[in-house]
């Protein structure tokens, strides 16, 4: 395969920290994406799952926690999340109205590796984001079968692509093609390196928005401009560490992916479903944790500012990453989203 | 049908307000219940369906509100009610791993009704609760179908019965069989009636824990007893009103389930789900609204103790109702729960 | 001194669980209260400090968390708390007027403590309880002092009475004469013994909606009755541990006093000022902790329903205790409050 | 008075709505802003006023609401008024250990005007904000009187002052001296003008982070760099409208605040107690309401698009108005913040 381009290859880097060897969410050790993606007459869709390690999740649970920066979304989990401060599934990414099917196919997977859900011990929550494709994909079709989120979870590795890939695959940002982008940065602490890593599914920001880094105002064409006032997007972000937090810390991190979004010229917009997830896989809670009490490593507080300008700084870069992999697309009904690189080529052709 | 017997029937009354005709949910003009009942071999499982109101509820939108007693729980759509302060479709219970199945149920509904969904206009929240029904349910086999979850939609009436039914067929409560309960209370405001209703479904409490009202305290035989320590309940409390309230005041009326469950002898179990949703059919924003501003009514604030009152009876007796309603079942490898009325009167022999 | 009684004086035990030694918050070991108590003309009102452990609380900070049951209140610190999950103040407990008086207090101590707060070092965060005694005392006199909590912090002891005194001095419940009240429960874990303390300033609850353990329900004389709609009380529940928890942990336990306000007859009423803080004494965050990452040791949450229990009990007889430490009073303008044990006898004795 | 000079005089303006005639929270009819400026010695600290309305606001509530984009801060009030929806006295700004102070002040000053507060009606609830000006002030001083808090509302106006004045004082702004500033946007609804206004006290940012519109970074000397890591900072942002908006509508609003604060550079940083509070004069509840059902208007939620792009763009010129409003100044044991417009003339000048 010839990997789509990242957001460095076009020159985009964001703040002043460096990223880890991937520039990516898997320069968290352990932490691994997979994508199936549907391509078929008015379909532009797909499913993206996150595995924060490779053990069983349900049995070995990374602490976790979710923000929401604008709630006018569908994803499913969020609740237990936030309540106990755990994770006990792989992360599933894909289109609003494909969630049910997803949470479905995360609960069957789950099922399979521990048959006592349900009968001896508890049941799980499966943990589904989604984004509107519908400009692109034909979401009325619930073209993403049971099928489709295995086989995304199955194809999980730390060598994976972005752009319109996966659930990215129909997804619009500030009226370019959007999708799957990621990025990390590498902090050192008590003199040890460690990786904060984002990945987006970025299906959000008005044509005409979209600010690059040193401040250039980027939109598509005029017919773009036109449909300003439909815009229904969203954008997820997922969050991954092998720092050791709480979940009030990570929760305080991941809320930073706000100013990364602000940063590219969005304002959270009322349409937009803008939620964060983060989860840290230096701390992991038994589910048949035997002792009453266990021990726990978190940061001191006053170190956080390094992860809160990671996360700001990791976030922007990757809706870049995003925007510079994913080309341009027609999809449902002859709706075309143009790819950044194209436009900036064609007005770098026009100067 | 012979309808099952009532809280009131088994002499259970809770607080000094007044029930509607009905003493449930349906005393709220325009709300409708229906239930799906599966019963086949371990299959102890169902949905049940509360509709709003009559109407196409994705045009035309209740002001909502949810409020999560305890958080472990698999509830789908709390993000955008949270949000928004609407509710856009109808609301299901079912059992906690059939969530997905009923989510993509609503969503076909409502694009069936709503051709432009995910087209020229958003996509749709479908609100989805559930509890864990695995003590007398196959729930492993994942027994709902969309044809189910339809089937509840299509049977919704003001007339519908509790206890083993629909959602409720396999739950428990306090060690007896527990289900669908629902209770009313009527309230006066500048000269005219209004109602406050609950509906739960009740599958919470430790054997041994219930207090009936009176104090006395009541629990299923030793054998019962000997599970407490697995227990892992939940219970969802639907509330509906027609009194014009505001999704900040909802919010505030629905946190008093609470106060219920806390005179049952709960104390919102760690490993319990409880969560409750509350809607005004008095305030319906339309999602085709052409006004930049619109009018509402909301409730002079001073007077809200009223309601807080009426939400902790309705909710406490809607307990008692799903209690007193269920029989006692056998499901799954022999699993049995007594019903509350044979208990008692066994007691009632016995001294 | 003689010591006014206490709950298990008047037979009033509340749940399964062994009490410590004191039955106080002070069972928690380090933990000390103090009061002042200002009583002259139509002044009936004070201070209560708590102060959690015997070092530098700006230096050396608890874990802690607030939880707010309902939010008609002027408490001050809570933001802080809620996003840094500690504590850096002793507590002070005031009437509603009196809270910035304290506040100031507060920061003067810990500047005297402290002299680079605010130059070389961060602020400090001051936190602040009130309910309203404005029925018996004339809180609009502001009789409270920077001096008088200067000297309820300087009296602080494990030893300490309950009843009309410090903060408690002006408060009411239901209809009875309230104030401090305190009872803790012993919790082993891990084959140690740890406590949980719980202290309230008890000033909610309608006349008549008193329900003793058992199922009693007491009212004060019809005289007290008419005053029902006028009530406007608050309940402020400060909690204490050594068992290691996080401040998310801290929150689900400390949110079960709305559990023992509720089997008391409470329904967290509109104009009531229902707050929740708990802290810990196991996890101590050092503000000039030199590494990056700490230790911490944290509860396994599957055995959090002990401490749900303990909160839900201790919670309740803290109340209790208030109710029968505190005897009948007459304060402003004559406002009276009959003590609930004088008024249990004489109800006795009409039988 | 000569007027200091406002933002767009710098030649900032942001976003593409236009401005209110005044630009500042004054174009919300009714608002008024006074100060009381101290400066002695190594004093430099102060009190700002915002007043809603011009009649008893104990009286004539506006719906409010709080969002706390970062907790580290000690404001008081806020529980109420996320609990209530609605504001009862006037704003008052001032330095981080003057809370207590300013919050008693505004308790005499609600008991004088409301003589039933804590007798027949309840008590009041003082909201006070701060940031923490002790880099230029003395601020263990606790210089801000009673007397000081009146001064600052008797002078309150539609015409006051930005930059170094009131509680804007000794405040400090990514390196160069900070404090007061205000903008306003102008937005039409149903063919009628309305405004949303701003008003911050800013004290945010590290040196070096600043971003201008359009995207050039502007740090103060080295010598300001070095401090860098002491910064301790804060920002609150008031906003008034006099569109009709509940409670929850508000806050939506209010939350777009951070855009503004993270196009200026911002990450909301760990130390920086980053607060909003917005209000509306459109919708004003009774204290002394006797209908039990009222009514309000609202805003159709599919425009609020255009007050959160009018909340973003004010809060970012809001800041810069303070930054060009402060001259540099030089406080307590001589530390200096250079101004904003001084430091870019000399960038002029060098190149």
């Amino acid at each position: 395969m010839s990997c789509p381009p990242r957001a460095r290859d076009a020159g985009f880097a964001c703040g002043s920290l460096p990223a880890g060897t991937l520039n990516s969410i898997a320069d968290v050790p352990g932490v691994r994406v997979g994508h199936r993606t549907l391509v078929d007459g008015d379909i532009r869709t797909g499913v993206t799952a996150i595995v924060p390690h490779g053990g069983n999740l349900y049995r070995e649970k990374p602490i976790a926690a979710v923000h929401v920066l604008n709630g006018f979304g569908k994803s499913a989990g969020l609740v237990q999340v936030e309540e106990l401060g755990t994770l006990e599934t792989p992360i599933l990414l894909t289109n609003t109205l494909s969630v049910g099917t997803c949470c479905t196919a995360l609960v069957r997977h789950a099922v399979e590796n521990n048959p006592d859900i349900g009968r001896e011990t508890a049941t799980v929550n499966p943990v589904v984001f989604e984004c509107n494709d519908g400009y692109l994909n034909d979401i009325q079709a619930l073209a993403v079968t049971e099928a489709d989120a295995r086989a995304a979870l199955e194809r999980a590795s730390p060598q994976f692509e972005g752009g319109s890939v996966g659930a990215g695959c129909g997804m619009s940002t500030f009226g370019f093609k959007g999708g799957i982008g990621s990025s990390s940065r590498r902090l050192d602490l008590d003199g040890r390196s460690f990786h904060l890593g984002v990945l987006v599914l970025s299906n959000f920001g008005r044509p005409g928005d979209l600010r690059l880094p040193g401040g250039k105002v980027v939109g598509p064409s005029k017919a773009a401009m036109d449909e300003k006032a439909a815009e229904k997007g969203s954008i997820i972000i997922i969050a991954a560490t092998d720092i050791p937090l709480t979940d009030r810390q990570l929760k305080r991190v991941i809320r930073r992916s706000g100013v990364g979004l602000a940063r590219l010229g969005a304002f959270w917009g009322h349409g937009s479903g803008d939620i964060a997830l983060g989860f840290t896989t230096a701390n992991i809670l038994s589910h048949d944790e035997k002792a009453d009490l266990v021990n726990l490593r978190i940061l001191n507080e006053c170190r956080i500012d390094r992860l809160f300008e990671a996360m700001a700084d990791a976030t922007q870069e990757a809706v870049l990453d995003a925007l510079v992999a994913a080309g341009s697309i027609t999809g449902r009904d002859g709706h075309h989203r143009p790819g950044l690189v194209g436009a900036l080529k064609s007005l770098t052709t026009e100067t």
